[in-house]
């Protein structure tokens, strides 16, 4: 149910960004900022569409649209030189790589402020003061309080004397993975104005396994596959989830994990099983 | 009248930032995107102020410090290296030299995400429709169709086979400097409801002027007055109004545009003084 749910969610992320890329002015900022959008799983974009169908409402494309265009310019700019260098996302050139790295710079800014439109565009809801609640909820999200906040840890982290602590781990990814992904969880509970309480602890709980997963991955994983390359936090003696746990320990986490951000979807019965599907994909996904 | 308008306007941004800080937490991040909105004119800052106070607004702090946010983050972001790559602004070390790259990135980034809080934030207005309002016209003003695109259009200057026209200048500049000086013009009219065509006019006109008076300044400013390096675009071989009106001529349209500029006003009569005398500070700064 998820796959389906999710190649739905793919394909509705992908024709919004054609349509919002036929509005926009033919330059090469907004060639590249269509590039850096492509792709992707689109899981915090298919949480923000399940979450509002939760919640009775159809139309979330543009909250939808918002967290994949925050998501994909944290990427751009997490991949340049001076943060993580890589040159590879989603299996493609980087924006860096495929233009220069000024575009890039300036293609995250540009996403960034498309985010806040989407959000507040009024054809996003009827109610001002819903548009206004989820718009002030991302900046919260991307700022210096949430992803902004877990990126400038991970930075501080490379030159810090000891590796970080499991707890200090922890608190680093809430802010640099967690916040956008309870964001998009939250926005179908924003936008039918009901309490956001039980969607936000799925996602806290289902954003800190998608962490564990993926530091299961850059041990485990194949390149090819991810698109992006494996093994560099071990190559750099980074503390990671497995560092601490182990590899079974972590897995053994994850999976704790995503048995809570199930249980917090109680309330919702079994017309949450798209989302507990997602929960159990996370920590069985391969790339 | 117009600069004791401002001293008090610097003074109000500048404590406004203070109480931030102090409400934030005390990381690199935020002690350097505290450095990094220091200073300055605080000339978009006063716009904000002013126009409110036009329209029968008291409190219009937090729209000034959004725009001065966003107006210091386009800045830490244009001075990377691998975009303009100054060492220098306001007389003090760029963030990525006082910090490094990543930093100056991350500040850049959560400055953002802040100008878009504090338009957002309850205490801004009671009104949520005037809330979402200031935030939407932002990331316009902001975005791929407002400054990024202003920046973007002159990156791919540098690498044109010819010359700007004085038509693309003009349109680069509403851009990369316009739309964020016409921004908290209009603030104080969409604050209290009001037409804001006027003071779009008005500012459109004086942001055109400011920037002439800028290319004025890079030939004829003191280096050390404006704390930046002076003489950049001539070494470049950069089109500017000046290269392409000569100096005298680029004075006189100045000129012309700063009438322009106050006639927009008329509606508001000896009330506009303060904004009157603004515009004809813009051209007669020097730094």
């Amino acid at each position: 149910m998820f796959e389906a749910g999710l190649r739905q969610a793919q394909a509705r992320i992908e024709a919004g960004f054609d349509a919002w890329h036929a509005r926009a002015p033919h330059l090469p900022v907004t060639e590249a900022m269509r590039y850096a959008v492509r792709g992707g799983k689109r899981l915090r974009g298919y949480l923000a569409l399940e979450s509002a169908r939760l919640h009775g409402i159809d139309d979330a494309l543009n909250p939808a649209l918002a967290i994949e265009a925050i998501h994909a310019y944290s990427l751009v700019h997490d991949d340049l030189p001076c943060m993580d260098d890589d040159d590879l996302r989603r299996g493609q050139p980087t924006v860096h790589r495929q233009w220069d790295e000024a575009t890039a710079v300036l293609v995250g800014d540009a996403l960034q402020a498309l985010g806040f439109e989407l959000c507040l565009t009024p054809a996003t809801h009827e109610d001002a003061g819903v548009r206004a609640d989820l718009a002030l909820s991302l900046a919260r999200a991307a700022g210096a309080e949430g992803m902004v906040l877990g990126q400038a840890l991970d930075i501080a982290a490379e030159s810090a004397a000891a590796p970080l602590t499991l707890e200090e781990i922890t608190a680093l990814q809430a802010g640099k993975t967690g916040a956008l992904i309870v964001w998009p969880a939250e926005a179908g509970a924003r936008l039918a104005g009901a309490d956001p309480a039980p969607m936000r602890a799925y996602a806290a709980a289902l954003g800190l396994a998608f962490q564990i997963a993926d530091d299961i991955l850059d041990v485990e994983g194949d390149a090819a596959a991810m698109g992006k390359a494996a093994g560099k936090d071990a190559a750099r003696g980074k503390a990671t989830f497995v560092s601490h746990l182990g590899l079974d320990g972590a897995k053994l986490r994850a999976a704790e994990l995503v048995d809570s951000a199930c249980d917090a979807l109680s309330p919702y019965g079994e017309d949450a099983r798209g989302l507990i599907d997602a929960a159990r994909f996370v920590i069985a996904r391969e790339t």
